[in-house]
């Protein structure tokens, strides 16, 4: 069975080489249930490889063959080995945090072999707290970083008590015929209950832009050029910006949303202000120690979600649509209040800005931001003097309760993203049972010490609640 | 610092692709010295890490620059990161044998970054038996696989007292200015007790071959195409000999050299006719099961160490050369007996062939075993309807005493090796302290369940004892 792939996912595929996979991942981690034996892993790992049915987006994979003219379409993969996808994998001693990091960030490094289906999940055993850890790894062209992370939700329950749960890759209906209809409305719905889901109008847009640029290119380059009032994108150059490896690595924690929140209550700012500040911080700290802080501010690219009424943009999907926003981050002011303030004052203007934008501009600053990786080539980034943007900083809210699967509570979950070319740090950050997770993933050499980060995101709590005074 | 590479190491870069990863491994096992305390692992992956100075083959990476007019150079690698080249892992429980073979066969299908050193070391605990791992992966750029074990030996020692011992890749010379001469001198005397080094002389008749295709290519087509009667190469076609993909599986275990020895010398054979007999054996079994195997017999490719006499070549390196003998496997034969007086007899006519080849069909012979990778395009073997032999089994002595690395006891070691296009399956033994062991790398795909393999070969053992009356 051929299906075509549609032009965004192509790109993703075409986008992808030795130093930039282009596959997205997920760290989760889990509390065994009460009981769980010594060989609770193994079983859980079982439990995962051992499904009945394989879901269609997870058997499919990418071939270009002569049969097709050399397009690239999807394929089912008929030799598929689910040992080859879901992998049992441990934690040398004494199986710290430190450890599991270093191994995510090992296993991101790899890429996905386009002949079998574009992922892969580790069942990690060895903390030494006695949590199980599960590192996914999807590629972009099948889903998108939160998607992903909300595919694997999706099998999750907050009832503690339930078993019988399905593999995130499992067919959840039982009858084998219907199964492949069924599995492609299930998918609808998990993609539909995704809040952030028209970012596959962006996706389609510059889908759009890939297949021809025309007029929309024109604009979005004239935008980075600055040639457009809206869009002012002037970044000053880092050694974020800079040409990156195939290997990386990853850094996670997590902090109270109630600490975060308290702080944006003190200052008038909004909890995502509170963590673009957290992030502002650490890198500025980070840029210092290395000597390489720059005079002016550092520029996130920061998406933001719009209502109908802003982008202006008619969705069959539900009006909602996804706007960036370039966050001047403060990293040239020494103090942590007012980096805060700048923070929070350069969001409203740029919230502001985008509702005065027209539906081209936003789109444009949308597909700037969904598809870094493919756009460069496009608009030729090469030619240009300074980044439009130092780093992405995308903040993605999850859900609010605790989540089971098949007893196993789930503590805590970080995102993994995709380093690229000109833009080798991530910061992907998403909510979860009251914590705010941050998954920051770097190019190894580009961005080294990348641990700093998180040591530099605790001071940084700290030091805006004493200047909030909390 | 640039300096040039060789032609045919050159030609193992460009061989190299997604699906065939050109790098060669070994695998270590030790036990601990005793009084060895929880955390040995990690102190023993630290002394490995923390080397005073690096030898110049493993910080020198292949580069393509503008400056080099788009040739492919070596250059010192100047962010040289060693923990990105010698990593700490470990194995789920149970912690068997069959999870380290999982792992390794992992470890063997991820490609080596040409932006950094070719090398890669694990240092691996979590066996339940206690024993410690190590999995070292080299490009074939680099050092051919039993020279890469060779270097591992190389910092080995009969004495299990001594200690302060550096690792493989650690400069044994202190003074740093005088290091890179001396490594340079010390690298020449360890490839020099390499026993197979004439090797060197095969590859770099390959690189001429790859350099200009003239009268010696015409010459080894000619031989291919079964045209010459010294190069009878007939074999049939079997499920090996197909496009291979990029993931791997590896097998390894070894036997009393002395159980071989006896059935070789009931029956009136070498110990390599036995290897062969059990590889034979084995491969029958395995191909029966999967209803797989060919009515005629298999054909492996041998290398076998030639004196210059019989070579006829005039060698400055001292007179050792290398040719390969089309062996005969019998797999038609269902006795086990009959299977080895069929190989012994193969191998015989085999080497008395080689004996009244000229020295040019040696030296092709030669070069098709050791660069298969490389010479398949330039032989255009796509246009042979049969593949000129069905796997290639090797077997190479190695040291026979016991030695130690720092106190800890080396206790068997296993190469990997490169599964090609059209060859899925590659048999490397190697012998050590009274054991000969079998280490068996093939494409996860092309070659399903390859552990059933060593039961096999066990199995064969048996079945050759009772055949030889011992």
């Amino acid at each position: 069975m051929v299906s075509p792939i549609d032009p965004t996912s192509t790109a993703f595929l075409l986008a992808e080489n030795r130093n930039q996979p282009m596959h997205v991942g997920g760290l989760q981690l889990f509390e065994k249930p009460e009981g769980a034996g010594r060989d609770y892993v193994r079983q859980m790992f079982e439990e995962m490889r051992d499904v009945d049915a394989i879901a269609p987006l997870f058997l499919k994979h990418p071939k270009r063959s002569v049969r097709t003219a050399g397009q690239l379409v999807w394929e089912n993969d008929d030799e598929f080995d689910i040992e080859h996808h879901v992998r049992h994998s441990a934690l040398p001693r004494p199986g710290r945090v430190r450890e599991l990091l270093e191994l995510c960030g090992r296993l991101h490094s790899t890429r996905l072999a386009w002949e079998r289906p574009l992922w892969e999940a580790h069942v990690i055993e060895g903390l030494r707290d006695g949590r199980v850890a599960m590192y996914t790894k999807t590629h972009h062209a099948l889903v998108d970083g939160i998607s992903a992370m909300r595919l694997i939700q999706s099998v999750l329950s907050t009832d503690p008590d339930k078993r019988g749960m399905p593999a995130p890759w499992g067919v959840r209906a039982a009858p084998a015929r219907a199964a492949l209809a069924e599995e492609k409305a299930q998918e609808q719905r998990d993609l539909a209950q995704v809040p952030i889901q028209a970012l596959r109008t962006a996706f389609g847009i510059t889908a759009e832009a890939a297949g021809m640029p025309g007029a929309f290119v024109r604009t979005l380059n004239k935008g980075i050029r600055n040639e457009t009032s809206a869009l002012s994108l002037f970044a000053p150059r880092t050694m974020f910006n800079r040409s990156i490896t195939g290997s990386r690595r990853f850094a996670a924690q997590d902090w109270p949303i109630e600490r975060l929140r308290a702080i944006g209550k003190a200052s008038g700012a909004t909890l995502n202000d509170v963590v673009l500040a957290m992030c502002s911080g650490a890198v500025r700290t980070y840029l210092l120690e290395l000597d390489a802080l720059p005079d002016t501010p550092l520029v996130a690219m920061v998406p933001v979600g719009l209502n109908a009424k802003q982008s202006q943009i008619a969705s069959a999907e539900g009006g909602n649509a996804v706007g960036a926003v370039m966050c001047k981050l403060g990293t040239d002011l020494a103090d942590p209040g007012d980096r805060l303030a700048a923070i929070h004052r350069s969001m409203r203007e740029g919230k502001e800005a985008l509702s005065s934008m027209t539906p081209i501009q936003i789109m444009a600053m949308s597909a700037l931001g969904q598809a870094p990786a493919i756009l460069p080539p496009l608009l030729k980034m090469q030619g240009i003097v300074r980044p439009p943007y130092n780093l992405i900083i995308s903040n993605v809210p999850g859900p609010r309760t605790t989540h089971y699967w098949n007893g196993a509570k789930l503590v805590g979950q970080y995102p993994l993203s995709i380093p690229i070319n000109g833009m080798a740090l991530n910061i992907t950050c998403t909510s979860y049972d009251g914590q705010m997770a941050f998954g920051l993933t770097g190019c190894r050499r580009t961005v080294p010490h990348l641990q700093r980060l998180l040591t530099h995101l605790d001071e940084e709590v700290v030091a805006l609640e004493q200047a909030a005074g909390v």
